[in-house]
């Protein structure tokens, strides 16, 4: 089969949209799973070695996109505020990690070696 | 789910590459689908509203890409030459529609209405 041959693959790239606009593709997934672990925007924007800048950014249009959080700010503290996930923010997290599973297991199965990016 | 709320939608994109470079994405396999219908690349890019230029630019990148023809141009005849998919052409072809299945099957599962363009 194609797919098997050397140099061939099959790419996917997955996002979740609502109203037309991106919510989620593979960076601010990233980015939402390093907050969840981190607890804090600037560690995970340093993680993905991006500026705080453009997390936050990053952060406030997955939130309207989404029309509503899914990552919430905490506020106060001597380190400055933290963040965190909304529940509903985990609930698309683990959506979008269900549908990467499958369409990788689904391309995998006629396609060879496949990505999903 | 998520996927069944009204506004939200999964989308997925899916592409064949060879040595890291595309091959086909969504829009040469419309075009490869035309050409192989109409046998002639500007019927084909008419019916894509594309110009002869930009079709015949696609068609290069995509032999060039695949590392064999694709898309074979036969010369002569009054009209000018015409244009017909290698059986290579047709197996990638192939190839990708049962990718397309099989992915928006598995993203439909779990996330509800999905587009693959």
């Amino acid at each position: 089969m194609l797919g098997d041959e050397p140099g061939w693959g099959v790419r996917v790239r997955v996002w979740v949209e609502r109203d037309g606009r991106k919510v989620l593709g593979p960076g601010r997934v990233e980015l939402l799973g390093l907050i969840d672990t981190h607890h804090s925007i600037s560690a995970a924007a340093r993680a993905m070695g991006m500026s705080y800048r453009r997390a936050w950014e990053l952060v406030r249009d997955t939130n309207e996109a989404a029309g509503e959080p899914l990552v919430e700010l905490t506020t106060g503290g001597a380190g400055g505020g933290g963040a965190t996930l909304t529940s509903r923010g985990r609930d698309v997290l683990a959506l979008y990690a269900r549908i990467s599973t499958r369409i990788t297991g689904a391309a995998d199965e006629v396609g060879g070696p496949t990505r999903v990016g």
